[in-house]
Parts: structure tokens; sequence; C-alpha cells
């Protein structure tokens, strides 16, 4: 077997370069990478054999297969690419060039989403950061800040505690940009009265938080606190049907029922959430009909919203850790009432 | 033709979002997204017909192709995943389904290597931008600090100008970590003596600013003043080397060649540059061998570095733009003579 994406490398070798190829072969395994991580690759991939040379890693891995006799080799075909793939395929003896590469998505991917205790103790540390700096920001949202200064002293306050990253872009969407799903923090000056949706998370020792919480400047208007209580409780009925054995798709459908019978359903135009871990995207997908059953120890995020166009949108967002019986909200620290600044 | 890599969407259409297919069919254009990018997608790609469906874009995008007639569709192969294609060929009737795709590596990469006027102007900015962090952040480069906590600092005042993010993680390798080319800022305390590496760039209105600079910690012995120099020499030395017409690989000679001199090339062991735009790292590969001539608009960095392992290590990075006659570095205003703190 031939692994490249990062994250799995990562997660079975414990190397964080950013290019490394690790190639398994029957009990043996060996880490490949390139002249800037050799000392990194040794001190973090310990007890591996760690190879480093001019050619790239996954040349050098896919020689080091053939040499063990190796007559096929799984890969990623999901994290792959197709120019990927034909320098691998000129890496191996065109004897048994044909029938080498089997294509096996995301193998490592799904050891991924069920996390162990040492990553759910870093999952909780992540969360639990996450919702301190969201304590810690609401003094900066006031109106005529930028969008941008809020995700500043957002990510400063996470960097000072030692974070990696964000661990994807930070949405600061204010005014009518909370109307937009993925409304990155912009130059836009908060308005005196109307929603500010804040979705952000840390990366911290390797693992990512994710949450979303949307406050109201000014007074809110019937309808406002409407959509808002209605988002809530969608978001409170997934999570509250989270549990082991459950389907993603059922968990999808306590949101969206909710959201159905308030008609506002056609607004809401993602899925209900998704895997998180070493990578903010991971597996499973809380989605319309997807069967896949929820595993106790999985981490998922629940962030159903709803987005009225050149209006205004509300997004809440936890992040839960599945258990047998239920789940444990990672990010409960955060209130999710109706805030008014 | 069928476009997913998000830089290349952006530089054809303007959305910035993280998920979109373009397609180009004779002289007309669509772009696909999901409901997500609805909004911004439209007032982003503004004269381009915008489609929002359930299904995936990359699947919208072809189906669109297929009513127009198309017979053939380029595809990006080194942007691609092989689940991605596998997934694309279902999109396309059986009976064209065989010679439907080509593979047609980086068509838009190439275009993109040449800036025109207004991205140089972006990205002399982002470049200014960075100088203006390093200066500022020479304060909290002090014995005892964190190096997150330098990330810190430059991360906030990098944010508090606006950008959108860092266009890479931020490298701060002290003391024995500055001989990891790769040293991302860790928990590691700088050291009373020895050196301070600091590679870093800005995402400034979507383009990526690159610049390195190595400081020291009190006063430097004799062989890291001697290590420091070579690496200047070589840094200077390839800078002066670059014009439109002249080959990648020699420009990468001209660094090489200085610490070969000085018995440092086993040491330098990644190559010299990259190009740099939408993307911290593009076209072309300023490396041995490579005979690619640079043209004038090209943006290259130009970073030698020399690595002694569990001792120390020296990078030099300039952000440079190609021009006719030489070239023009952007990142002038950062000095680059030996610093002692």
């Amino acid at each position: 077997m031939l692994l490249t994406h990062p994250p799995d490398v990562r997660y079975l070798s414990g190397f964080t370069g950013s290019a490394g190829a690790l190639a398994l072969a029957g009990s043996q395994a060996a880490l490949f990478t390139d002249g800037r991580y050799t000392a990194q690759a040794k001190s973090e991939a310990r007890g591996l054999r760690v190879v480093v040379d001019k050619k790239p890693a996954t040349v050098l891995a896919l020689e080091w297969l053939v040499q063990r006799k190796a007559k096929r080799c799984a890969f990623d075909a999901g994290h792959t690419t197709v120019a990927a793939v034909e320098q691998m395929r000129k890496a191996v003896p065109t004897g048994i060039r044909q029938k080498f590469f089997v294509a096996a998505d995301g193998l490592v991917a799904r050891l991924r989403q069920v996390k162990d205790a040492s990553e759910i103790a870093k999952m909780r540390r992540a969360a639990a950061l996450g919702c301190a700096l969201f304590e810690d920001v609401l003094q900066y949202v006031v109106p005529g800040t930028t969008e941008t200064a809020i995700a500043a002293q957002m990510e400063y306050a996470a960097r000072r505690e030692g974070t990696e990253a964000m661990s994807f872009e930070t949405i600061i969407a204010s005014g009518k940009r909370s109307a937009l799903p993925h409304g990155r923090a912009s130059s836009a000056k908060l308005p005196r009265r109307g929603f500010v949706t804040m979705d952000f998370g840390v990366l911290l020792n390797g693992y990512c938080s994710d949450m979303t919480r949307t406050v109201h400047l000014g007074k809110g208007k019937e309808w406002e606190l409407d959509v808002y209580h209605s988002v809530l409780e969608a978001q409170n009925a997934a999570v509250a049907a989270v549990a082991a054995g459950v389907s993603c798709g059922d968990v999808d459908e306590a949101a969206r029922s909710v959201l159905k019978r308030d008609k506002l359903a056609k607004w809401f135009s993602h899925s209900t959430g998704h895997g998180v871990g070493l990578e903010i995207h991971e597996g499973p997908r809380i989605a319309a009909k997807q069967e896949q059953k929820l595993e106790a120890g999985m981490v998922i995020t629940i962030e159903p919203g709803v987005y009225l166009p050149a209006e205004f949108g509300v997004r809440i967002e936890d992040m839960v850790l599945v258990t047998a019986k239920g789940c444990e909200v990672l990010t409960a620290a955060s209130p999710k009432a109706w805030i008014e600044l």
C-alpha cells in the first residue's frame, strides 16, 4: 500500500511534513520524503525507516515496494491526481505495471473517523479553545469594526495559545453578508443593526476545532428572532438525534424537518455536518439520505443554517463526540441562546 | 475545457469560492458551484452564467458541455484525482465517453506564470506588507519568547492590515531548529544565542507574498558569520542572474556555484526558488537543470539556504519580478545584511 495524503501519513507514522510517502509491504513499512524534511521525519516517525533521496518520494516508495516483490499496490484514488498516477506507473517495471495499482479510496480516512482516547483529548482541548476565543472576541463585535479586525483578534488570541494555525479561513459575515454561508472575513464594516455569523476553528496539536455562533447587533426584529429560533431548534434536534448506530441521514433529517415545518428548509442550502479531526472536513457526511451509521468515537459537526439572499443568514454549529447512548457536545461552553450586543 | 482548480477558476472567472467548475465551449463559458456559493458566485463572476444545483459542480459542467455538442474535454490532470475522473466519466454518455477526456496539464497555470499590470500591483503591495511585518516583528525576537508568539505578533499585524490569511504556515525556526528548512513555528523558546529563521508570507487581495530573513541572537561565531555570508552571496548571485530569457537552471546554478565554492552545496538541500502568485508555489521551478526560460512579468522567489543538521541553518529569500533586462526585488525594503539582536 502507498499512502501520500499528508493527514493519512501523519496518522500512521507521526510525520507532519507536507510531502511524504508511506509504503506498507506485509509487516514492513518505510517513510520517504525529500531533503527539506530529513531531520524532521527522523525525529517524528520514530521506529520507521526514513529514506530521503533526490527522486520524488512516491517514486522511491514504489521502488522499495517492487524490491519487496509487491505485485499490487493499493493507493488512495481520492487524493492521487491523474498526473501523479502517470508518474507512479513509470516507477514500476513494465512487466507488472498493468495490474499493479489498485484504487482503494479512503482506507485510512475510514480508520481516522473513529478517534481514540488520545485524539479525543486533543479535540477536546481544541474545542475548548474555540469556546474561549468566542467568549473573548465578543468585546470586539461592535458597529463600525471591520470583519477582518474581528478575525485578527480571534486569530491572535489563538496563536498566543499555541495553535499551529486556524483550521480554515475564518468566516465573519455581518449584516447582509451573513446570508453568504461561506462569507470569509472581509473589509466590510459591522452594521449598527444586524446579524454577525462567526464560523471558525483552530488547529491545535494537529487536530481541528470547528464551531459557529451567530449574534445580533442592536435589537432584533421579530422575523429575525423567529428565524434564529428555528435554526436553534433544528440544531438542538440534530444534536439530540446523535448516537452510535443512528444513520447520518437521520441526523440530517432531524434538523431539516424542523426547518421544513417552519417553511425555511428551502434556504438551508448545505448539509447538516461533517466529521472533523486531523482535517477540517472528514467523514462521515451528515447529509440527506446518508446511510452510514454513526459510531462511538466519531467527532462530527452539527451546523444547520438558513440564508435569506440579500437579507440575512443564521448558522449555529457545535462539534460533538458520538457516544454509545448519545453524544457529548465539545463546544457546550459557548451559549447558543440569542445574543444581542 | 473543464477547470476545477480554484486558483485557475478564480484567474479566469473572478470567483473566489473553494468549490466551482468553469466550463469553456467555443466562445461560451459557464460557472458551476453549489448552494453555499450562489450569491457569491453571481457577484464575483460578473458576465458569466452561474449555475447552482444539487449535483456536483463538475457533473453539471459536463452535462452543459455535452449539451453544447462537445466531443472532447481538456481537464487538468495535475489537479484532478483518479476518483474525480471516475465521477466525471459517468456524467458523459457512454457513446462518446471513451475519447472524451484529454489530460491537459497546467494550461491555465502556464498563463498564470506571467503576471499582468494589475496582478503585479497586487503582488507589490503583498511584498511591501511582508517587509513591514519583518521590520515590526524584530522587537519581539528576544531570548525566551516562543516561536509561536513571534508568529502570533506577525500574523496579528498582517490581519490588522486586511490580509485574508498567511500564504503558508509561518516558519519561525530558532537555534538548532533553524537547521529544519520547514521549521514551522513551535513552542520552542528562542535561545540566548543562535539563529532565528523567519519565512513567511501574506495573502492580500488573493495574491501571495513570500520572503525569508535569518537574524542572529547574541554575538555570532566566525563560522556562523561565514555561513551567513556564503548564503547571502549565493542569494545575491542568483538575483543578479535573473532576467527575461535566462533559464531557470542557470539562476539555480548561480546560487549553487557560490555554495559549491565554499563547500556548502551539500547542505543546500532544496531548489533555489519558485513562481508565486495566486498560489504560494507556482511555476516556474528555479531548480537545477530546469530549461524553462524566465519571462518578463514572472514573479519568483530566490531562496538558497544552508542547513547543518543539529547545528544551525541560514536561508535568505526575496521575491523578485522578472523584467526584460534583469529584475526588480519586491522585498528590497528588508535588509539582508547580518543582523545581530
